[in-house]
């Protein structure tokens, strides 16, 4: 297949990248280098070193692999580029990465927020339109959130539902809670792609991703060149990365509140698994398409505690230390949403286990050394007129 | 009150702006003319020569009543403008018609869709940061539209549904299948208002507004230097307005495709009156409200043979003659939307009569003479690779 990875440079969209080429699949990327200017300007920064570029990655990967992945560097906000990319490489499928992913980012200011939906919005709504314009029968590949549902008292489905209702039914969009501006914006993704499939007959599937962990695939694992990035900290940092981070350089874990947030969570060897077998299994026109891509739920508790009872055994004096709720969130919910959809496609599941997060303290600790503590601990806050500053770190740990 | 009322040079808002200032309330009116200017570069006009400028009508509103309203020309997508006008005015309640609001425009090409897109929900996130930041106590009255629905198989509730779905139950928001890109964008602002209830404790009522008829309130009838615009074309008018122009200039009535699609109407006296009870009765903090702002529900059919009746007693020779449906959207369909709370606050309807039909006929035949004819039939489609071109207003009257 002719395929499309836009944010190829990122923590998923580099893995994906490799992965698919390593299977014989045309693989051309697309990335602006966003996520490494935001993180440079935040004074935050992976903890695994990165090549410098996608140029340097590509040749890494020839020179390891023989296989050829092409590159664009460029802005998908900006049309020229999009059509210029679409019209040289005519992909038969676009996966679509390239976007900023991170709800406290949108909720800093407005300013960020606003740079949050006009990136995610923009950037979708040229996909779209050059798929319409120059490959109408082509399938795109999104990456949407579990963050979309939020938390509703009922069972979360697929994407639809059938709604009975005064007598009559129907199969309807699943309705959204989006839990922050930068969640909103998948929403809306959500909803200019829905409309695409109905009115100009596009094929689409909507991957509502939970949260990723992990640091390794087989083809990063190839050369440290070929490593992707990995942040813990509280912008672009997830929950299981930032445990395991912190208990690796002893600092107390810090769920959010009560720690009863259940979400959805994957490794993200079952995220390139689940976009590979989306490619494959692309969907009809006028079709669109979701799935829930995660593969188990844990609480925010849970998390901690498995990463405290794994740190024990490996010899880390592991403490728990909840921190106010920076965000505005239930802490204590119902939570059950379906995700059989990849599971009938042939996902066979990387499930969490005291072994997975030992070989990520060993990844950890190899780069102990570029810890940056000063932005793990949460500063953005949800609130309206909440004071901005939360507790500094040397308040925390000597708390 | 001090209520602010953006996008004060449209169709509605001017006449929301007079309608409140003659009530006691102290207006501020904020505009881009981004209208005008857009009719201006279509080749299309309003039918009713208005006034040539906000000042304009605000010194002629002084000159007639002795009320003053005052002005803000300017884009509300640039952050200095709102913040300005915020910190100036203060508002205690903000009505919000300040949007690109044509579901044709949307679909003409990539870049009407990115700028209507671009313009409705980064300048609806500006006014949401405003609030937040200067007036977090204030009310927010938003323009949405009941195209945001579409056409569901199920009744549709007034913004929020009770679904009950394997033996549990929530109320959550009601499930949008919107109409046009436009739609979507009515749907993003949606989905970002209701997270700012939720997460800023705002105010907020997003008002659901059907389709819109009649050119004349208590305050436009009071000088020619105070009417309100009056659209018609493909791209700017709506049904009613555009079939009782056509019966007056002798031109076939043109419903699209079957003319089965229901879909809910008002008289434009009813949206003034809709808008100042949703002011006077504000949403708690906190609360996100929806109403459902029409009063009756027909086919396009219905109006067609309305006007045609109609137009038959007031001595006029009308043709119903169907075009092709450069939509995509199904023309039968089940469709029952909910409309009480704005009853229920104290709304009496004016509905729809062959004397309202027939008083708009009298003040379209005093226009006649500025009727473009080459743009009220439909050329922008809905499908991918359906060709822009249709019939021409030769083809079809000769037809």
């Amino acid at each position: 297949m002719r395929i499309l990875v836009l944010g190829g440079d990122g923590y998923l969209g580099w893995p994906t990248a490799m992965y698919l080429s390593a299977r014989g699949h045309d693989v051309h990327v697309v990335d602006n280098y966003l996520r490494r200017r935001v993180h440079a300007e935040g004074g935050t920064d992976s903890l695994v070193p990165i090549a410098p570029s996608l140029a340097a990655r590509v040749s890494a990967w020839r020179e390891v692999t023989g296989l050829t992945i092409t590159i664009t560097e460029g802005d998908l906000t900006e049309w020229p580029v999009v059509e210029r990319v679409f019209k040289d490489f005519a992909p038969d499928t676009i996966i679509h990465y390239g976007q900023i992913a991170a709800a406290p980012y949108s909720m800093m200011d407005r300013h960020r927020s606003v740079f949050t939906q006009y990136n995610n919005v923009i950037n979708n709504l040229n996909v779209l339109w050059a798929m319409h314009d120059m490959v109408p029968d082509a399938h795109l590949v999104k990456l949407g959130t579990m963050g979309e549902y939020g938390t509703p008292n009922i069972d979360i489905e697929e994407g639809w539902i059938e709604i009975a209702h005064n007598g009559r039914s129907d199969r309807l969009p699943f309705p959204k809670l989006p839990a922050s501006l930068y969640h909103c914006s998948k929403v809306a993704d959500s909803t200019n792609i829905e409309f695409c499939c109905r009115a100009w007959g596009m094929r689409a599937t909507d991957l509502n991703q939970g949260v990723v962990y992990g640091l390794q695939t087989d083809e990063t694992r190839l050369d440290p060149r070929l490593v992707t990035r990995f942040d813990y900290d509280e912008i672009w940092g997830t929950a299981l990365n930032r445990f395991c981070l912190q208990a690796v350089i002893g600092h107390p874990l810090t769920p959010y509140g009560k720690g009863g947030q259940s979400r959805g969570f994957l490794n993200i060897l079952d995220t390139l698994r689940c976009v590979e077998l989306a490619c494959l299994n692309p969907a009809d026109r006028g079709e669109f398409r979701v799935f829930n891509q995660f593969t188990e739920q844990f609480s925010i508790m849970q998390l901690a505690e498995l990463v405290q009872r794994t740190g024990k055994e490996y010899g880390l004096d592991v403490d728990i230390q909840p921190v106010a709720n920076p965000r505005v969130e239930k802490e204590e919910h119902y939570y059950n949403a379906k995700h059989t959809k990849l599971i009938h496609l042939g996902l066979e599941p990387h499930l969490l286990s005291e072994t997975l997060v030992e070989n990520m303290f060993g990844e950890i600790k190899r780069h102990r050394d570029r810890v940056i503590t000063e932005h793990i601990l949460p500063r953005t806050t949800w609130r309206a007129g909440a004071a901005k500053a939360q507790p500094t770190e040397r308040e925390l740990v000597s708390g």
